[in-house]
């Protein structure tokens, strides 16, 4: 399987390319590099099939739209709970197909209501958005953020992985650019803390708003096809 | 084997972790983010052994210095070729061990005299350092940089390994984390062109004075040691 992790230093974001026998998905492309992202996976002969988002991002506008404007066979993805547009709403459970390779779907709400991560389907990587960030989780005091529903998501469906699972995240901050299940289970500074303590933690971040929280949200509800 | 690729948004450089049965080798540090990569090392249960430097670098201090200040055992290395001081001086074809494994040294001088390449032992991975970067390659217009060398170095030790091996390089600065040499083969927007071509694009880059070499040539030409 090909698989290129690719950054904006912008938003701190990280976009994942996946293929297998030149079908491709894209997780959490970013509207500013659509043009990167493009020749990425032409030059290694990806046709891009999936654009999926891990959840309704409030820093940056996601890529997708650009990217269906280019590459009018590749659907949009998004889950249903996030209460966005896209080609393709999923839920807990679902199997997003490339090549002869699957990404899973598992429900991880929290920072959002509509948060998933992508497990691909040996379970070697999974994708968890903000849900689990290296050493840290997203914030949960915008976006229907609930604490303790992350803390559940996390512990039923990313720390239940094999410990030797890589953790891709949507962001780092730190430029460390992966993880595995096992070292969050022990090193995460918020997550291996007791649900009470995490509730807590959460609550008292004192994190300014998002700057760009209202630009991102209304554009990545319709999974940036703006003009819809 | 244990791999970690971080990265620095200031500098735009990348930092390798390598590591086998606890021992590690840490590839192009920086100064600034040595606080990170210790503890990244730490939680991963690996103790440093050397801490090797691509080359003499222009556009950002190396963390070998500091390293060595929290991390006694460490030992940092240079080409000796670079002309600078460490407690290891390699040469074209030596190795560099940790746990099991190896990296070995190709001598790639061209963006600077005592530029090297790091190639792990089965040629799975190259540390290229700024003789290749992803679809570019590092300026040759100060520290002895020399286009036609460059070009054959190149040619000669990188587009020499298998297509499949993965280049890492020393930067990016649009958030691409590896390439491979099939594809810089192909797609480098310099490195493909005639020996005589390149000379003339790289003799009319018209970059500006790098704003970081006064502070970081005198530095790294001690691997970040100031104080002897």
């Amino acid at each position: 399987m090909l698989f290129r992790q690719l950054f904006d230093r912008e938003s701190c974001t990280y976009t994942y390319l996946l293929a297998d026998g030149g079908e491709g998905i894209l997780i959490d492309p970013v509207k500013e590099l659509v043009e990167r992202d493009v020749e990425v996976a032409q030059q290694l002969n990806v046709k891009l099939k999936y654009l999926l988002n891990t959840h309704c991002h409030a820093d940056h506008v996601t890529g997708t739209g650009d990217l269906k404007k280019v590459l009018p066979d590749a659907k949009s993805v998004i889950s249903k709970a996030s209460g966005a547009k896209a080609d393709v709403l999923v839920n807990d459970g679902d199997a997003i197909a490339f090549g002869s390779r699957h990404v899973t779907v598992h429900a991880t709400p929290g920072h959002t209501d509509g948060c998933v991560t992508f497990v691909l389907d040996d379970k070697s990587m999974c994708f968890t958005g903000d849900a689990v960030l290296v050493r840290g989780c997203g914030r949960t005091d915008f976006q229907q953020g609930d604490a303790g529903k992350l803390f559940d998501s996390v512990h039923e469906k990313v720390f239940s992985l094999p410990d030797e699972t890589f953790v891709y995240p949507a962001h780092d901050y730190k430029g460390r650019t992966r993880s595995t299940v096992g070292e969050e289970k022990k090193y995460n500074l918020r997550l291996t803390k007791s649900r009470d303590e995490f509730i807590d933690i959460m609550a008292n971040l004192g994190l300014p708003y998002p700057k760009m929280i209202d630009v991102a949200v209304p554009a990545n509800l319709v999974c940036g096809i703006q003009d819809e």
